[in-house]
C-alpha cells in the first residue's frame, strides 16, 4: 500500500470529527464528503459553542464562501482553540481577490490564528500572497509569473502548507513540493469541487501530521475519484452522484494504478 | 392497506403544508424529502414572519443542526404559534450532548413550548433524558443503559412521543411502543437521513393525530426506502439519488411486504 | 440556429458572472445551474461587499425564499449598484402571498431599485399585481382571471418584464408576450426549480438585451431540459441529475426539435 492509500485507510480507521465554519452553498458538499470519504463531519458557526465544537474535533475548516463578519469572529474564536488544541486549521480562501472585504478578512483570519493549509484556486493564492490579481467572483483568472514559487512564497511567509488546486495541483510545504496530476475536466463543471478539496484535505490532516503530505494524498484521492467518476457520468448531474461512489469505494489498488503525484525537495 | 400505507395515502392526497426552521446543511434535503413524499415544505425563519407561516402550515418541524441565538428565538414564536393553533411540533435534538449551547436551548425549546415529537440519535435522547453522555459533533456514542427505558421515560416526563432513531428506530409514544427494524446501513454513509427522517415525521404527524404512530409509520417507509434504494445504489452518491425515488414511487404493496414494524403496550 | 439557442450559445461562450442574494434552501442548486448552463455564479451577501461583487457581475438574481430583513438591505445595496451599472436585476418573488412579510418586503424591492425581470409562480405575481391571493407558503394556488393580462398589466406599471411560470410559462415584455408551453410535470416534485429557473434567466439576460427575449429563452431551454431528463428518470431523484446533465448538453438541434414557444404582439 502506498502512502497516499496508508493516509486514506487511516481517515477510514479513526473517523476522525473535522469540524467545519463553511459557506451556506456548498455546505451540504463539504459534510458529505467528509462522510464518503470516512471521517465525520460537524457543520456550528454560533460563537456560543464553537469554541467547545472545536475542543471535541480533530480538525477545523474554514472556508470564506458566503463570510460576513459575524462568521469571521466565530472563525477566529474556532481558530484560536485550534491553534491552542494543535489540531490542524484549513482556510479556503473562496474568493479572495474578488472584494477588498474577502481580502482583508483573508489576511486578518491569517494574522490572527496560526492557518496549517491555506488553500485557494491560483488567483485566490495569488492575491494572498501580495500580488495585484483579480478573482471573477469564485473563479480563478490567469495569473502572471510561476504558481509554484507563488505557492513555494506564501508557505514561507506563512510558515504553512499551500495548496493551489487547477489543471494541476501544487502542494507547497516546508520541505517538499507536491505535484498532483490527477482530476478531471468535468469537475469545473459542478460548483463545490473546492470547496470539498479543502474538506478533504481537513480530514486527510486530522491524520497526517505531515500537512503537505496529507493535503497531497487528499488531493490525489479527490482527482482520481474525477478520474473514476467521468467514466460513468453523462453531464455534471450524473457525475456528481458518481463522484461521491468513487470517494466512497476508492480502494488502494486504484490508488497505486492511477495516482500522478510527484514529489520534489523544496530547494527554494 | 395496512395502518402505514394508509397515513402515507392521506400525505399525498392532503398534502400538507410543513414549516421548517432548520439548520443549513440538510435545508434542501429537508425539503426535498417533504415534496418527495407528497407534502409540501417551507422552510422560512425571519422572526417577522415565523408566526404567520406557522399559522398557515399543517405542522411545524424544528431542527437545531446549525442553530443560533436567533434562530432559536425564531423556534419559540413559532413554536408558540403551533402550540395555539394546536399542529404537531417536531424538535430534531441535532448534536445534544456536543456542546453547552446546544443542551440549554434544546432544554428551553422544550420547556417554552409543548413538543409532541422529540427526535435524536441514542446520545441525542439520553441526554435530554439526563445521562451524561457525549455526542461526537452530531454523531451518536454508545449509551449505556436500555435505550426503550430511556424513550419510554422521557416521553412519560414530557408528554411527548419520542424517536431515537438507529439500526433499529424507537418510538415511544403514551399508549405504545414501536420498533422499526427497516432501514440499511447505506443509509449511515450520507449527510441528512436524520434530518429528512424528522421532516417525514412532520409530514406525517400533520395527517395522523396518533403522533407516535405517525412517527413510527414515517419511520417504516423511511427504512423500506432505504432498503430498496440500496439495491439499485454503487455507492453513497447513487444511494441517495435513488432514495428520493423509492420515496416518491412507494406502494402500499411495497409497504405491506417489506415493513418490520412492532407494536407493543407501553406497560411502563 | 434559432433565436433561443444563439441566445444559449452567447452564454456559454461569453461565461458572465451571475451574482446572486439568495435563499439558503436551493443556493446550491442555483449556483449549479447557471455553472450547468455555462455561466459562472457568485453568491455573496455580505453588505459590505455586495455592491463590489454586483460591480464584477454581469447581472444580479435577488430571491426571497429565505428572507430576513438583513438580506432585504444587501439586496437593496446591490440591486442599486446594479441599476447603476446597467446590468440586468431579476427578482424572485418566493412566498409573495404567503405572509405580510413577504408582501412588504417584495414592494419595497420594486420601489427601491429598477427590477428588470419579476418572476414568480401564479399566486405570487397575482399577489404583487396587486390582487388579494393566497400564496400556500411556496406553492402557487389557483388564481381567479387571466394569468396573460394579469402578467401584462404587472409588467406595464413597473416597466418590467413579467415572468409567470407553470404548466405554461408566461412571460410578458414591453413588445412582446411569449408562451412557453415547454416543461414537465416530474420537474414540480422537486424543489428548487422555480429558483432555478430565475437563475437561468440571470445568465440568460446577461448576454441578450431583449430581457422578455431572454427570459422567454431561459424557460424554453430549461423545459426542454426537463422533458429530456424525465425520459431516463425513475423518480425526483434520478431526475434531478438527468436534469443538470440536460441543460449541460443541450444542442441547439435540441431546441429546433422541441421549442413550444409562442410569441405575440404585445397589444395590451
Amino acid at each position: 500500500m502506498n502512502k497516499t492509500a496508508e493516509i486514506l485507510e487511516r481517515v477510514r480507521r479513526e473517523k476522525p470529527l473535522v469540524h467545519h465554519i463553511t459557506n451556506w452553498v456548498t455546505i451540504y458538499d463539504c459534510a458529505n464528503i467528509v462522510r464518503a470519504v470516512g471521517a465525520l463531519p460537524v457543520m456550528a458557526h454560533a460563537e456560543e459553542e464553537v469554541e467547545e465544537m472545536t475542543g471535541i474535533a480533530s480538525s477545523l475548516v474554514l472556508n470564506m464562501g458566503t463570510l460576513t463578519g459575524r462568521l469571521i469572529e466565530s472563525m477566529k474564536i474556532a481558530g484560536k482553540a485550534a491553534n491552542a488544541k494543535k489540531i490542524p486549521v484549513i482556510l479556503d480562501a473562496v474568493g479572495v481577490g474578488a472584494t477588498r472585504f474577502r481580502d482583508e478578512k483573508a489576511i486578518e483570519l491569517i494574522r490572527e490564528m496560526h492557518v496549517d493549509i491555506i488553500k485557494g484556486n491560483c488567483s485566490e493564492i495569488a492575491r494572498l500572497a501580495g500580488i495585484e490579481v483579480f478573482t471573477k467572483g469564485v473563479e480563478s483568472t490567469k495569473v502572471e509569473g510561476d504558481l509554484k514559487a507563488i505557492a513555494q512564497q506564501l508557505a514561507r511567509s506563512r510558515k504553512a502548507t499551500v495548496v493551489i488546486t487547477g489543471k494541476e495541483d501544487i502542494i507547497a510545504g516546508k520541505d517538499a513540493l507536491y505535484i498532483c496530476r490527477n482530476g478531471h475536466s468535468m469537475m469545473g463543471n459542478i460548483v463545490g469541487t473546492g470547496c470539498m478539496a479543502a474538506s478533504m484535505a481537513g480530514a486527510f490532516a486530522a491524520e497526517e501530521k505531515d500537512y503537505a503530505r496529507a493535503a497531497a494524498a487528499a488531493m490525489s484521492v479527490f482527482g482520481i475519484a474525477g478520474e473514476i467518476a467521468a467514466e460513468k457520468a453523462f453531464g455534471p448531474g450524473t457525475f456528481k452522484e458518481r463522484f461521491y461512489d468513487a470517494i466512497y469505494n476508492m480502494a488502494a489498488s486504484d490508488i497505486e494504478k492511477l495516482e500522478k503525484l510527484e514529489e520534489h525537495a523544496n530547494e527554494s
